[in-house]
């Protein structure tokens, strides 16, 4: 696998890429090549970083047992999350919440997708730890275009010292992201969005775009 | 301008558009067309955001005199950085250091550029304020698709006031990154990173990638 394996493997025109981008939360059980698990790391650190330092470092879980104990970590974190917001169980949310269903669904089956790719920073100063966030979106682009489903997860501050002691982590290091990755159970499609008009203003805030 | 066309005219490969995306300092002053400023938004906005609140607005700044009013807010706050480093004026920049030549030549250019994009938050939350970093990383990657030249710099605190004055911009919003927008001067190419193997880990921190 060289760079340039990875930049011709990327062949879906960009539009494509990002028009057709939903996040994928249901993933398939089937195993994912080490080749497409390097190209979406190869894409992602084509992204820039404050003064080009590179801050990140890609923790890519593989292992079964590995894979079974973040998920069970990754699991409590979401449901202490929502305890925060007094949610206690699957009862508290409402069936036509399908956003937090799907996202309860996916805390429950983390550990059974077949890689998560822990997009950590290498210090924990804010630039560092933003400066991480556009390599990320890179990866979501070169899976969508591989044909992989991927999301950006947070972790619950609560379990940064389990994750930590699961991975061996150093000291300054961060998760800032856990990205499940695999081939998606349903369809890849367009987001919704509000109007560009709404999130848009020329020269004063306010004043509509040319 | 439809979402369909903007799909449409980013027709240039994913990895051709990663893999070629050196960042943009210096650019001509010629006009960006007003379809290529709302290609850039249409595809920043397909990215995915925290609870998908997307909770960005994109102020394009392209009056000459806004633009020139920035420019010197700009390049005030970029030297009051370098202040706080020790660094008074080019002669503390030696000549060697390419990078910060460039930033410098930008920060003193910064008025002349034909477009910039503010990208902002509709919050202070820091989960909003990094929520926008997805949505730069896309408008970055649409502006190389269009053959458009940019670049990610931040703002110094120093001058948030002014700027939010300048731009009637509202209590909460905050400007995460200004981002010049125009042709090219020099040509697009690839990046310089770390070899792959010192930014990854596979299962363990420290063990290497399959």
């Amino acid at each position: 696998m060289t760079t340039e394996a990875t930049e011709d493997r990327l062949s879906m025109p960009l539009g494509e890429v990002m028009f057709g981008m939903r996040a994928i939360r249901r993933l398939k059980p089937d195993p994912v090549a080490d080749e497409d698990i390097r190209s979406l790391i190869e894409a992602a650190i084509q992204a820039p970083s404050p003064s080009n330092r590179q801050p990140w470092h890609f923790l890519v879980v593989r292992d079964a047992e590995q894979r079974r104990r973040f998920g069970e970590i990754y699991r409590r974190a979401w449901w202490a999350k929502r305890a925060d917001a007094g949610i206690h169980g699957p009862e508290d949310i409402p069936a036509e919440d399908r956003v937090a269903r799907s996202a309860m669904r996916m805390a429950d089956e983390f550990g059974q997708a077949p890689a998560v790719i822990l997009v950590c920073a290498t210090s924990p100063s804010v630039i560092d730890m933003t400066g991480v966030i556009p390599a990320t979106q890179n990866l979501l682009l070169a899976a969508r275009a591989l044909g992989l489903g991927a999301t950006i997860t947070n972790m619950h501050p609560s379990v940064v010292d389990d994750v930590r002691a699961l991975f061996d982590m150093p000291e300054g290091a961060r998760v800032i992201y856990a990205v499940p990755v695999g081939y998606p159970r349903g369809k890849f499609g367009p987001v919704s969005r509000k109007p560009l008009a709404e999130a848009t203003s020329q020269d004063r805030w306010g004043q509509p775009l040319a």
